[in-house]
């Protein structure tokens, strides 16, 4: 922060898109309640979409953003203070490689750059990144949202100052994230996406039930992973009607018959701490699950207390006769499967999800305010457990933590040739 | 908005808030959600409140905020473009001719006025308030934050789309307003607040209803209400223990065994339609409610579907069993009544009561981005429902709407002759 | 109870049903969980269905239940102790008056008599049944299942003992029924029901507010009712399209357009107690509510304390997604309106709604081992409660209780007179 | 069923209960709504214990119940039809032992035996269970309750008619039962219960999830476990505080500092099916967990639909204020962890865990009415899964099932010489 390389400490943040897709436009509402930043600038390999997304953000009054013809363009313009990365997985190291080369052929500067989860698809990939982002002496912020979702932030800090201060720490912390399966095409295809549900989803999961368990204000490294065990599966897609759907909907190129990704895992890692104590984080991802809509879940429990987290529960419900006949559609919950019966509703889901406090703490950090809460180095160490994990699951068996040659692995799904037991 | 009047159209509105205490400071967490503004001034008949806000507006970095020695000093700071009335009932009217005079002696200019509920607490009063701020040219604001919830916005935007649309105009709203009992003395004193629970609380119920009643784009006025009907009732605070709790806590100047306030209020509202139905609307309110906190509810029900709200049910639950000893206080829920047992905990009240949302349209319609949603006209008729509402309690009677003499009314809560039942 | 007139005292109690409709089947699944009666008998107008509903008890193993041509044989028959009335309203008196006509004429004897609710249409038909029971040495009971709710048995009890006692008696009760409509033809009839759904829902609520709100043990006079508010109002049925539907699913004699039935009521009474407290209850009927199905509900507050019941939260819930095709029925709810989207299930709805315990209850108290808890004097006292309650929404205005001549009020909604405001 | 040995068919079924604890007891509250049967015996070790059980009995007039000197008296006394074998685990061989030795012998017969779970600690003494069963020609039942919970049975039902019907059979099933720990000392006793929490608690969700993944009326073995994976952790009670209340609590016999059992279990459980699919159940169990009270949830997922259960939203919440004192207690709860804050209450935890359904099942089967559901066979291959689990944990991984030597193996809990990881 304290150097920000030429261009010049200002009021607002000038933040750039790279990427124009789902992930970007839950990240511009959330810019709607961020104070001192201006959403400037969209990059896309597709300009249309970039065209779109500077639209959406004009339109949302959040910048005057315009598209870009290329990420060095947005590095290059003055107006651009800092970086979001929020295209698909596959992009993500080739866009921070454009970004660095094109701050180190001296086209310009970034303040910082903020790159969604999964860091990368490999522990390599992953080394990779901080390293360059370390090079170019940038600033860097993990985008894990659930962190800063008002209810964990609320949640984690009353069960410390109330339970755990007086009857001793947490011991076991569970987080699932479920859908009934992601929108675009790539998220499908292990070779792009990088594995399956346990790549995509339960990047969340395992940060997060470090994260409950881990004293507010304490090291990260005092909570430590000892033993993993994973296991994953594909409960649904792979059923003959379901191969059929994705290929009518997402096209040949997605061929669950001959190369699934797994759509559902099951992850317990075992810790050990500071203190000398014996802790368990379990988690669960699922594209196979059918419930209103997207379900994000977690608990923490210690001797005396408990926490119990469920974005369903949401406090608004609405219930449509059989004789309500509406379109399909997403407009009560992300992920919906219904339009008639009960229907939670979340209504703001850029903050419960935690996007709103995520992008203004990047925001906050980028302009020198804050301390990042989570850097590259954080999104390394939820990449190093993913593929411990997937680990686990390929040899059915549990590990001892940190397996050999992590960063050499790639898992079976990502190469195409798993199996489904 | 058009006139600003000798101010000039900023990127950022100047706010200041006339009032330093529990409602202030809400909206002060709610403006940290707010972009293009700047929280620059608080003032308060108490410097030493004054000054206290103002660090806490600088602590949420919300803006450069100071203390100010009188109102008309904020009106004629041109750093200042809008002021938040936030103040006691009582000082309403006083803190906004106060504001019109020094704008109407040139001592300086305002973009706005923003009027935290009710409006006023008399049919006069109210009056008197809608007259100075239209004689003064003064941009109005209502400021009534659950139409603002973000699960009101929602829920009623998904009926109205989906169920109505298709099967017909909803027929029945209902909503509640419930707490152990407010925080500062002049809230429990008839003659400085206007009344008891039904002024603090069913101000939001009136309006609430009849709001989620409204076809969304249609005039408020093709809802209008018929005939009223309320009960107030004391069916707490007069019971001796009561009674002396209320002294104890609050001084000799809160005695309820010779002028109590009702803590308890029921309404129906009939309301008749532009296109010739009757539509109901059901209100509750109530100081006498112990539950985990506040809770805030509210249904909208129509032939095929129905909505329900309730603040209570929001997806993360504390559980601290007998052996956790922890002070009595408010960090799980606005006026919560445990510490243990399983509560419920409301994350983000700002967000959830509607402050953020309402904040940001207050400010985009003072910096001339948006139109207004509520005006000191919208709270003049909740004022006239309110006291149309006191008048049927008083004479145990339904009444057609509207009754006679209205704007002479006051409540015999206000005048210190109630007698309860 | 002392004197069985003839029948001798038997281990178990033969029990015979007036009537064979959705109430009789409901009360038989209920006898599963009752030991010491045997369901023996059955009559009704229509041979057909008694032979069905006969069958049915037959089927559920809870006794060699057989058709009977007459309730006079039925009377006649040594092997039946007990008759439960669940008939339609219109029949009620009738078919009283066939017993006792039958016992004083010496056909047989019967050691006691059941009556579902209500127990009449008028307060001089009510009257007349305590009178002919009485007159006959009948014992009677009086079948108000909500009291018996296995929940509400539980929270009362809790409530008085662990809030009450130590902060004082509860003030303010609340009740609700509310369902998308009854399933026979003769609910929706005026003349034949008596009312509409105010007669027809809300005899559950008056009794369970009072219930509540009495101490356990005290005489139920220690809760008198003062004043009473009620509205009724049409608020769907009368839509045309919804007159129509009525047409086309009963035939001409349901005939909306000119001789409603009220389909919401909403109705306050005012209590005074032997210890001289003021209390509240607050009661809702609907047949104008669509959710998910019935949706029965309570809350009762005191000074530090509250209880909430709402069946529709049954700790069971099914998701169907938009891909399942399902028929309509009723097998997750009674008056279940969707198939898809998230559904509540109430498992054992006999069991939930109370009829289980009630009927075991009334088999003790005709056996001699209970005391009856509801009698045919409560009936009255319903009754009494809704004719007022019809007469305050008649006239607009809140009346004293009693108010004179209620035993010649017959409501306009009755007389085929009603014009819904 | 065919053969009950001499003692005559009889209307009602004499229950004779062995073992006079917390189990029996809730069995005597589900034998309320049990028809056909007549409590009338109970022996225990302790013959005040086996008064006291019997005096309960004859209160609940569940039957004349009297305590018997000895097992075989309860046999040879022709008004005993069968036995409900509730005692503690290591006593469960032995008293069936007693049991089929007085019958072999000639002192009596009885019609069947019902056995609470688990069936036994190891699976050398289930299969013995079973062989004295078969051997003494006893109908046999194996006590599980949650099968028969309401809300299962419902539930299990309505997916599979409704869901898996159209879109195919469930591919995930989850159970968990988590409570703050068990009553009476013996459970805490790894040598005498035969393991800690696994053992204890787990017996149930094994059973379940394998039920609930079964289409209904296909028979056991067309879903067949193929791989486990277990964990146990001791998290809550080696710590020091918590090892000084066991002794306290319970004496120097629970020595947790030495001997611990553990306190959470967690279980995958691959299965697959006559059809060629693979299925996952996953199990939780756990005496660490503090919230209200017992926790007992389950999920079932398939391709378009879901179910979840949870005891703990029973439609039933009380609050009690931090102004109301209570002494602790299990009134509201079993487990109960608090007496203020907000209480879920399970009105009729004999009906909602299914005690009341089960008993009548039994009783109806014993009598030649249904046939079983649950038989030792069910009991034994629960064992065999558990003891399974076990080796999984101790091994640290996934084993193939069944493995070899299973009837060979005694868990390390048991044997005493566990060390928590």
């Amino acid at each position: 922060m304290s150097n920000p390389k030429g261009k010049q400490a200002a009021d607002r943040l000038g933040v750039g898109f790279v990427g124009s897709g789902f992930n970007a436009r839950f990240h511009m509402q959330g810019f709607q309640a961020v104070r001192d930043a201006e959403v400037r600038g969209v990059w896309s390999p597709n300009a249309d979409h970039a065209r779109s997304a500077a639209a959406l953000a004009r339109d949302l009054d959040i910048g005057a953003a315009k598209p870009y013809a290329s990420i060095q363009d947005m590095v290059a313009d003055p107006l651009i203070d800092a970086l979001w990365l929020t295209g698909p997985n596959h992009s993500r190291l080739d866009n921070l490689e454009q970004i660095v080369h094109a701050i180190e052929s001296g086209k310009g500067a970034l303040r910082g750059v903020a790159c969604e989860k999964p860091l990368a698809r490999t522990v390599a990939e992953a080394q990779r990144m901080l390293a360059l982002a370390e090079r170019a002496g940038l600033a860097h912020g993990y985008l894990e949202n659930q962190l800063f979702a008002p209810q964990i932030e609320t949640g984690r800090a009353r069960i410390w100052a109330r339970g755990a201060a007086s009857t001793g720490r947490p011991y076991l912390a569970r987080a699932s994230e479920e859908h009934s399966g992601p929108h675009a095409p790539w998220f499908w295809r292990g070779d792009l996406q990088g594995g399956g549900v346990l790549n995509d989803m339960m990047c969340h999961s395992v940060l997060l039930v470090k994260h409950l368990l881990t004293q507010p204000g304490a090291p990260r490294a005092s909570v430590r992973a000892r033993r993993i065990t994973a296991h994953i599966a594909s409960l649904k897609w792979t059923r003959p009607p379901y191969v059929a759907r994705l290929a009518k909907d997402f096209g040949r190129e997605v061929d669950y018959a001959k190369h699934p990704s797994e759509d559902f895992a099951s992850l317990m890692i075992e810790f050990e701490t500071d203190d000398g104590q014996s802790l368990i984080g379990e988690a669960s991802a699922s594209w196979s699950f059918v419930g209103a809509g997207l379900r994000l879940s977690a608990e923490l429990l210690g001797p005396e207390y408990s926490m119990s987290w469920n974005t369903l529960e949401s406090g608004l419900k609405l219930f449509f006769s059989r004789e309500v006949r509406g379109a399909a559609g997403e407009d009560l919950i992300e992920k919906q499967n219904a339009e008639v019966g009960l229907m939670p509703v979340v209504a703001n889901e850029a903050s419960a999800y935690g996007y709103e406090n995520e992008d203004r703490h990047f925001v906050r950090v980028f302009l020198g305010k804050e301390t990042p809460r989570l850097t590259f180095a954080d999104g390394l160490e939820v990449v190093e457990l993913l593929m411990a994990a997937y680990q686990s699951a390929e040899q059915g068996r549990t590990l001892e933590y940190p397996p050999p040659d992590l960063d050499k692995f790639i898992p079976a799904v990502a190469r195409g040739t798993w199996k489904p037991p």
